[in-house]
Order: C-alpha cells, then structure tokens, then sequence
C-alpha cells in the first residue's frame, strides 16, 4: 500500500470519534452490522488465529439476558443502545488453525499449553477489538465501549457450552452528539513513547 | 461524528493492508512517528487509562539490544526494518489517572487489586496496539507485527526498574509489496457473528 488516510478519515476514526452514552432513535441494519465485520475481520491477528467472537444484542429479548450483568452506571445507556456488541474471543481458538494458517501445522503450537492459548487468545481478541471500534467508526456507527460488566455472568448467559469468554462489551448506534462532555486529555508522544 | 470512510480510506486501513516482512531502503522520520502517535492515542480505553507505553528501536545500536531476544524466523525482517517497536504497558497505569480521569477517583479503583490492574492494563494495552496497526497504516507506514520474541527478555532489557511489560513487537517501514504471500482466509461473518 502507498498513501495516507486523508484528514477526514483521521477524524472519523481516530481524531474526533468519541465515545456515546447518549443514542439517537436510529436503528442498525443487518447490512451495516455485516460491513463492520467484513472490515475488521482483516485486521492482523498472530499466525491469523482470528479468536474473536461476537455475539450482537439487538432484539428487547436478548438486550433483557444482559441486563442484569451490566455494572449500575452502564444500564441505561446500554439498553438504550441500538445494538450492544459482546466482544469474546475463543480460547479454542487453534482449531481453526488448519483453515486459517494452512501453510504449517500451527495448532500444534497451542494444544496441551493452556497458558500460552490463554494469552494468545486475550491479546489478540483485544486487538481485535480495536479494530471492532475503529470498523464500526469506519462504516458510519458510534461506539459506546465498556469493560463495567460481569464477565461470568455474561458468559453463563450467552456462552455456556462453549469455550468463548466475553472480553468487553461495545454499544452501537448513531450517537448524540449534543450529550457529549469535553474530551479527556491523552499522553503527550515523551509520556508514553521513547525513540532510541 | 458521521459520515463514513471512503472505498480508499477501507481499502489503506483494512481490506488492503498486508502484514509486511520484507522492507524498502526508506526510513522512517521523528515526525512520522510523531503523527502515528498523535492518531493512535485517541483510541479509547477504560476510564481513558491508556496503558501503552511504545519503545521505537530505530539505531543500529539499539536493535543490536533487541535482537537476542527475536525468535529466530524474526530476526532478518526485524533487523532489516527501519523501525521496530516495542508496545508494551504499564502495569501502574492508574498512578496516572489523577490526570487522565479526573473527574473521579478513578485511581483508587487499581491500587492494591494487582489481578483487575493486570487484566486491565494487558486488554486495554493490547486495544492502544491495534490503534497502533492502524494509525501507522493511516499515516502511510506498513506493519509487520508479531508475538514471536522473548519477553522477559525484552523486559530486562528496555524496561527494568520499571513497571512496563512488553506486549508485542511491530515492525514499521515502507514494505515491498512485490514480496507479499496471498492473503491467508478469514472467518465468515456467521463463523464468528450470531445476531440476536
């Protein structure tokens, strides 16, 4: 690739995208919820493992299951929300391997070695959670991303049977911007960056 | 915010950006860096907490350190790199909420709970190193990241006497793209997605 993003698109998903506790009454289509994934599912993952799962909350029903595992202060805005994302990963993960890095026998790399899936699975579940944020921002949608929630009753909920932890919950929708505050400062580059 | 990123803006972040390992004769400036920093620290985390802490090994000198301690299929890309950084986080993340968070004590929410610290500096750190991903592709730099590297060693050697761990390594530069393998599969929407 050549190029730089231009100055709009640095706005849209880096300089003025902020995150929205506060939804207009517009709903998410199953097309745009398909567009974020189709983006962010190109995201690098280590050796293409590719561990997130993500289950979208949309229906009154299923917003209901998840109710009663959101922190107080996150409950509102999030059954408000148009679509609440549960962002997990999969710590059986390396079964996909064979699909998703055909060129050498990865899998064999994590079966047996719990700790090193464990922390490979996280890692790159969140990174692909970032890229969950930076898509969704990408096709239009606001976020609304949040960790004030308890995971095991989550996972009891929506992942029981299976090997998929939740990892962050992420609201989507079109936000309102007229509810939002002043942004929070950020590290200056020589706080959080050396170049030796 | 609204809006969304155009066909050229998807195609530079996402549907086109490779993971490079083989790199063009052209460095990469201080200002560059500057700007790939700017972007990324925007991405946001909990309670804005901004765990990353970025160490780019650009002299001789200094990949001299790092290179001990690259797996062995690491070390001529990295070597050849223009820049390789670390993207590691600060384990005492909170002793700068005060400042980042200041609304509330948010500071207080950490200290002594080393396993919520922990949890949170590793998800939210790893969130700040896709940013990273995407802010250096936004900024005209290809990646080239990669988990295979000894991190103890690395900690040892760049952050002793500190609280920062290192995370992954990201090589940056200018990549050959005449040198790029086809892209490995991804999972389908409803391979990864359930909708409810």
């Amino acid at each position: 690739m050549s190029g730089k993003l231009d100055d709009a698109g640095m706005d849209l998903i880096f300089r003025e995208a902020r995150t929205h506790n506060v939804w207009l009454d517009q709903q998410v289509s199953d097309a745009t919820l398909h567009e974020l994934y189709d983006l962010m599912k190109y995201g690098p993952t280590s050796a293409n493992c590719s561990p997130a799962r993500i289950v979208f909350v949309r229906s009154r029903e299923a917003k209901e299951r998840l109710r009663p595992a959101l922190a107080k202060g996150n409950v509102d805005k999030t059954m408000n929300a148009p679509v609440t994302a549960i962002i997990g990963y999969d710590l059986r993960f390396y079964d996909r391997l064979p699909e998703l890095f055909p060129h050498t026998d990865a899998r064999s790399w994590f079966t047996g070695k719990e700790e090193l899936a464990d922390a490979t699975a996280k890692r790159n579940g969140s990174l692909q959670g970032a890229y969950f944020i930076i898509a969704a921002r990408a096709v239009g949608l606001d976020c609304g991303p949040m960790s004030g929630f308890d995971q095991a009753r989550v996972d009891a909920e929506f992942f029981a049977g299976t090997d998929v932890r939740s990892n962050f919950l992420c609201n989507l929708g079109y936000g309102d911007a007229s509810a939002l505050h002043p942004r929070s400062p950020r590290l200056d580059f020589d706080e959080a960056c050396t170049l030796l």
